[in-house]
C-alpha cells in the first residue's frame, strides 16, 4: 500500500493518530521537503516518530517516482507532505503513478493553509480563487495574479495568496554544468509579496489613470499558521510593507467585502483598530 | 484555556495527536453535533478517547456559550468539531465570545471538505467561491447559488457545493408551542442536490431560450470523504440524478475548465470513461 499522509501545518504532533500509526509501521517513509515546510525539521520528526525518514527532494519526487513506489504493492510505503496531500499537483501526479503501477494509494488528510486560513476570521465561503505570488526575476515579472485578485474583489470575495517557496532550485549557471548546484532556500515573506503587489498596483493604476485606492485596501498577513508562535496582522496593503512577521511560512489575504462578524474578529489582529474600522467601512 | 479542536472527516483516529492529548486531559469536552457529522458516533469517540463527551447541540452552541465557557479561564475546556474549527460561522463566534470573556482560545486545525475535496483530483487553486445548497421548502426555494456556479464556470473555475444538513430543526408546528419538537435529522444527498439544481437550470435556460447545455456539464459527487468507504463518482449532472452514494455526508463539485492531469485523475471515478472524456473535450 502507498500512503500519502498530510502532516498539517505546525509541528510533529499535528499528524493525525491514523497517520502516526502508519508512519510507525511502514517499511519506508519519505518526507517531501520542497513544496512546503513545518516549523520543525527532519530530526525532530524522526525523534518523535521513533524511526528514520528519507528526504524526498524535488528531483526524487518529480523524477524518482519508481524508486518511491518500489515494492509498495507488497509493503507499506508512506510519503509525508506538509499540509494536506492534495495541496500540490506533484502529489496528485504521484497518486496517479501508483494507480498505474497497480498499487493501492490511500490518502490521510490534514489541515492545509487552504482551510486553516479561516483562523484570521475571514469566512472560507467568502473566498474566491486562490492565487500564487511568485518571486520576480530581472527578466520574469508575471502579474496575472493581480487580475484574479481584482476579479475576486469585484465580486466581494477575499483572495488567499500563496507565497513562493524556492527549495533546491538549481542556479542558472549550474544548469549548463554536469553537476547541479543549488540556490539557498527562499520563502517569500508577506513584506516581499506586498512590495511586488504594490509595484503592479502602481503601474496598473497609473495606466488606467486611477486614484490609487487599492494600496489602502485591507489585507491580512499570516505566518506559521497552526504553530505556537503563529502571527496574524491586519492593516492596509501600504502599511503591510513595514510588517515583519518572522520565520516562514507566510501567506497573505486581500480582503473583499466584510461581514460584521469578520470585522469584529479581525480587530484583534489589527495593527491599528481605528484604521481597520475605517477601512472596513469603505469595503 | 478554551480549545476548539478539529476532528477531521473520517473516524475517531482522524484527530491529531495534539488534539487527542488535549481531549484526554481536559476538564470538560463538548462534541458539536449539528453542523456536520463523522462516520462514527459519540459512543465510539468516547470509547476511543477513554472519557465522556457532552453533546453540544444547536441550542447549546448558539445560546449556551456561557455554559460552555464556564471556568475555561482556570480549567481546560474543549469543543470538538467535525472538519476544521473555522468551517462554520458559529465556531468563529464562540472563539470571539471566549476572547471577550478574557479566556485564551487555541485552535487545533484539521482537514475539512474545503481542502480534502482535492481527493477527486480537481486542483484546489482552480476552485472559485464555495456555495451552499439548502433544502427547498414549499414556500422557500432560493437559487442564488446557481448564479455563483455560473460565475465560477465563466472564469473556468470549479465550484464546491456544500449540501444542507438539518439536525435538531424544530418542527414548524412546535415553534408555536412551549415545548420544542424536532424534525428527524436530514442530510442532503448528491441526488437531491442535483435534482434541485436541474430544476433551476431548466427554468433559467427556458427563460433565456437556451439549448440546455448545463445539464450535460461535468460534476463530481463525493461521499464520506476520508472514511474507509469513501465514494467518488464523475459524470454529467443529468446522469448524477441516478447516482446513489450511500450514507452522509455528501458534497458536489461542478467542474469548470479541466487541466489534462485533472481529466486523467477523474477518469478513475468516471461512471463511463468514454462519456467523461467526451464531456472534458467540450470544457
Amino acid at each position: 500500500m502507498f500512503y500519502i499522509i498530510g502532516l498539517g501545518l505546525g509541528d510533529a504532533k499535528d499528524i493525525t493518530v491514523k497517520g502516526l500509526e502508519i508512519v510507525r509501521k511502514a517499511e519506508r517513509v519519505y518526507l517531501e521537503a520542497y513544496t512546503s515546510i513545518l516549523t520543525v525539521g527532519k530530526e525532530i520528526l524522526e525523534q518523535y516518530y521513533g524511526r528514520s525518514l528519507i528526504i524526498a527532494d524535488r528531483d526524487l519526487v518529480e523524477q524518482g517516482a519508481d524508486a518511491i513506489l518500489q515494492d509498495a504493492d507488497t509493503k507499506d510505503v508512506a510519503l509525508l507532505v506538509v499540509g494536506d496531500p492534495f495541496g500540490a499537483t506533484t502529489h496528485t501526479d504521484l497518486a496517479l503513478r501508483a494507480k498505474e503501477a497497480g498499487i493501492t494509494c490511500k490518502i490521510i488528510h490534514n489541515a492545509s493553509i487552504m482551510n486553516a486560513i479561516g483562523c484570521c476570521g475571514l469566512q472560507l465561503y467568502n473566498f474566491g480563487e486562490t492565487v500564487s505570488i511568485p518571486y520576480w526575476t530581472d527578466s520574469w515579472q508575471p502579474d496575472s495574479f493581480y487580475d484574479k485578485i481584482i476579479g475576486n474583489r469585484k465580486r466581494g470575495l477575499h483572495t488567499l495568496c500563496l507565497l513562493d517557496i524556492r527549495v533546491k532550485e538549481p542556479t542558472l549557471e549550474s544548469l549548463m554544468k554536469k553537476k547541479k548546484e543549488y540556490q539557498p532556500p527562499r520563502f517569500m515573506s508577506v513584506c516581499e509579496a506586498v512590495e511586488q503587489l504594490l509595484e503592479i498596483i502602481n503601474r496598473k493604476e497609473a495606466e488606467a489613470g486611477d486614484q490609487g485606492q487599492m494600496a489602502s485596501s485591507l489585507c491580512v498577513g499570516v505566518a506559521r499558521v497552526g504553530a505556537e508562535d503563529q502571527r496574524i496582522v491586519a492593516c492596509s496593503l501600504q502599511e503591510m510593507k513595514e510588517v515583519e512577521l518572522g520565520p516562514p511560512l507566510h501567506s497573505l489575504v486581500i480582503a473583499g467585502c466584510l461581514h460584521p462578524l469578520e470585522v469584529e474578529f479581525l480587530t484583534q489582529f489589527a495593527r491599528s483598530k481605528d484604521a481597520l474600522l475605517e477601512i472596513a467601512q469603505t469595503l
